[in-house]
């Protein structure tokens, strides 16, 4: 993508309401701008990050055996009336009546709808187990909405639900989203926590939250630091011994663990640490197939309510919890597997015809080789894109110009760690391509 | 994947409000399924398919150079009323206020937001022309909303906006767009009729419908026959002189043919038949850029208007749209660029272990020839599979049974012609993977 045909707002300043460094970056970076308290817009840049993410997500889900469809943001009041939520579920529930006055609501959660759908289309115990998710913009109206993307009020989520026949079966539906999970936030470079966590109004028996660890996180988590010891292979290729592993170990929000009498964990070996939500998953058993009437007929010609659990990840929220832990003073650092462009190519003297067809014979090669590449093309200072480059955190910057090409050089520089390096064109393709 | 671990609830009854063969069709093939008036969900087949007609329409968005963002949902009824199309805007709009009584809406297009945001980000000549797309979900309160997803309440829209410097430029951003179009509802298989439209609310100066013609559409269309003559191979790579072509030949809707003196065609050449509306692009010049007060600065130092246009696909219409254009009696017929699967492949005895371990070595090797397949392996009758197969319109069927197993050969059925070949395993899986 040429710089010149995009749209990539970045700026200097920011509101000062922007209090997080994720806050202040996505929007130094152009990658959302707020249209209303704790919405936003997805701008060009941003958008390719949130697609991005939302692919790992999906992919860790289709392995795990999930099976994707979309439901609808807006959903009828009758469907939470038959669960009895409708009145239990506070303010933040967005509420509003259509033009022939029938109470609506833009859902926050799927429970309700999913198990109706399930239950008007499966009779039978040859259709379970299954697990359905989709990913879809919610809305949930927080009082207080901050720290951008992170607590926000049109979110994007990915929510499952898993339909089994007895407990035997929910337990090994929550362990395959259990080890979903940890896959995904391995993959997007994340060290996620999963804590134990209180059930609360979704009810039910079983339930973990899954802890992004950062100073800025809402949460505060104290937990065994063995913990920190899995490494990230060990989390890219978890399965049930992973978690038999993980939830041995003592973790708990901060209001659950003053309540242990005595912590397992000896002090030295106890961390306290900040945390960000952006999973959590709920075994709750019977307890929507029962308030709404779902029944499948067992093998034996019996009738049973299935068993539910419900699998939630934060998808849009996973941008800022990235940011969080991966940044620097110049900017974002964006890990590879979610990186909008893989390279930002730089043209230090669009002036120059020589500087601008060399560069555009290396863009040309970058996107043949199947590279993203974001080409800063315009007629601009040289430092300007260096910081926009900086701010931006693609993971590698080509920098192509005069002084370089009188060498036949190119410099190629790794935004993680600042090393630079000169190259032939050859030599950086090569690297690229790999 | 295997349609055991599926999600795919087909039904032989619709209810009696479906009454036009798409929305039958769509709930029969268990695309999706209505959770209130108007609003439905995507089960999984029918979310393949419409990420498929979305990735079609992105395609020819990002060749026309329009590059892609998201803007929300939830908008703020300040927004509208900068513009003045607030209290303008009828009962269509599904309008509340959130928990601190604020005006906000569900958008039901984007005119006003991405003028917000494009007059907030961009202050120069430099920066246009540019033209900015979104493929997001909108609501419009139909009074009866009806036909399916053809006239739902939420459905899924594409819409584009251009911005710039002057009016010559607006016609070359229009045109582009045009273009577009008329390759997009090419490559959906669909026969797309432009015809010139008023401006109506909106406003502007240019317009244009993109009709698909079907008997039951709700526009009646009037236009020169010649128009049915534009071949496809032209549509797929359409460009100005294509554009010049179409829009020289006469071709209104019902209400503006009422009014035209004397119909240019001859009664011979005239056609008359129904439509569905799938596109429509206005040029409407600096009606928002100047009520909301955007100016960028002229390369003589001047400030303009932007010259603003605005394009929309009803994403989810089209499915309708297809399946209206593309079935017989036996169920939906797909075309390859949005079918949800290419092949089904139909075990005929999936409780004779020869026939199995042959069904899932043909399945295992179109996987791996990356061939998109769904594996009707369930234990079930031979006739109901291929009444499911069917009527869910995949391309290609696969059929491996004992019979023909023991002359060493599977059954290729194409669904669109009915036509069945026998063939060698190996020989099935060339023709399939080509």
């Amino acid at each position: 993508m040429r710089l010149s045909r995009y749209f990539l707002p970045v700026t200097k300043e920011t509101p000062a309401d922007a209090q997080i460094v994720s806050h202040k970056l996505m929007l130094r970076a152009g990658l959302v701008r707020q249209t209303a308290a704790g919405i936003y817009a997805w701008l060009p840049l941003g958008l390719r990050v949130l697609r991005k993410i939302e692919q790992v997500v999906r992919e860790e889900q289709n392995k795990a055996g999930a099976v994707e469809m979309l439901m609808p943001t807006v959903q009828s009041a009758d469907l939470w009336r038959q669960s009895g939520r409708y009145d239990a579920y506070g303010p933040e529930m967005l509420r509003f009546t259509d033009r022939h006055e029938r109470e609506m609501l833009f859902g926050p959660t799927n429970e309700e709808m999913i198990t109706a759908i399930f239950r008007d289309a499966v009779k039978s115990y040859r259709d379970l187990p299954r697990t359905l998710y989709h990913i879809q913009w919610k809305f949930r109206d927080e009082v207080r909405p901050r720290f951008g993307v992170m607590r926000g009020r049109e979110f994007l989520m990915k929510d499952a639900y898993s339909f089994d026949l007895d407990e035997e079966g929910l337990k090994r539906s929550y362990e395959a989203m259990f080890v979903a999970y940890l896959r995904t936030f391995a993959r997007l470079g994340l060290q996620a926590v999963p804590v134990r966590a209180p059930t609360g109004p979704i009810g039910g028996t079983l339930s973990h939250e899954f802890h992004i660890l950062a100073d800025t996180g809402e949460s505060a988590l104290f937990y065994d630091a063995a913990i920190e010891e899995v490494s990230r292979e060990e989390l890219l290729g978890a399965d049930a011994s992973t978690i038999a592993r993980l939830t041995g170990l003592y973790a708990m929000e901060e209001e659950e663990h003053a309540k242990v009498a005595e912590c397992p964990v000896s002090a030295d070996r106890l961390r306290t640490r900040r945390g960000i939500e952006v999973g959590h998953i709920f075994a709750f058993g019977t307890k929507y197939s029962a308030s709404m009437g779902m029944t499948v007929q067992t093998s034996d010609g019996g009738q049973v309510h299935p068993q539910m659990g419900s699998y939630g990840v934060g998808v849009s929220r996973l941008m800022g919890a990235i940011i969080e832990a991966s940044h620097d003073d110049a900017g974002i650092i964006w890990p590879e597997s979610v990186a909008p462009f893989r390279v930002g190519l730089i043209n230090m003297r669009a002036d120059d015809c020589n500087v601008t067809s060399a560069a555009d014979e290396v863009y040309a090669k970058l996107s043949d080789a199947g590279v993203d590449a974001l080409y800063d093309d315009r007629d601009e200072r040289g430092g300007a894109k260096f910081a926009t480059m900086d701010v931006i955190g693609l993971p590698w910057q080509l920098i192509v110009g005069p002084k370089g090409l009188e060498k036949g050089v190119v410099e190629l520089k790794q935004r993680a760690t600042g090393e630079r390096q000169e190259l032939s064109i050859e030599s950086a393709l090569a690297r690229l391509s790999a």
